[in-house]
């Protein structure tokens, strides 16, 4: 049982869109990620995902609006939901969803992560 | 699906120890507490839980040592080990476990909250 701090985990991570897992419990995986930039349109089909803005701003585009988070909002992104996270500028965010949730949803692209490593 | 904002939710937290419900997702509860003092030793049967330091810092007293958090840093306890939370000054946490999820655990006081209402 060890801590975890955010800011140290993040100073790891070298490059966008890769979530890489810091912590585990109850079947769910806590990840953290940068995020650069627009991603790919997509959603998940048994999992509720939740991003929480540790520094930044990230835009969540929906189908009908958009939502902007700042340093220290949450958003929980409901299964089946289409969903495209956009950040403007580099963005460090930590995510909490089932293990085993692919972040590209239900796209595979080059940034699809099968198998996210725990740092 | 609206965004929460963890700053704007703990100024309506007007008392200590009391867990209220921000978010929900994969059966999990998010939610936040202000906490001072130290709390009861217990532990949680079947619920892994996850303390993040919104603002202040916290200690988690374990039998065998103790852990010191502070502001942007986690920590999962997980079922079945005796923790106690003790803040030497107010401090303000997020808490992700499954929904449920007794404050008090195994143990049933004067600061055991059944029904977390939502804010």
């Amino acid at each position: 049982m060890e801590k975890v701090n955010l800011a140290e985990k993040l100073a790891l991570v070298d490059d966008f869109w890769h979530p890489r897992v810091v912590a585990e419990l109850n079947g769910q995986h806590v990840k953290v990620v940068k995020l650069a930039g627009p991603f790919v349109w997509h959603q998940h089909e048994r999992e509720d995902e939740l991003f929480l803005v540790v520094r930044g701003e990230l835009r969540m585009e929906l189908r009908d609006r958009s939502i902007e988070l700042r340093e220290g909002e949450l958003l929980v992104v409901p299964r089946g939901v289409e969903h495209r996270p956009v950040a403007e500028r580099e963005v460090e965010v930590l995510l909490f969803e089932p293990a085993g949730t692919l972040n590209t949803g239900n796209v595979r692209d080059e940034r699809t992560v099968d198998a996210p490593e725990r740092i």
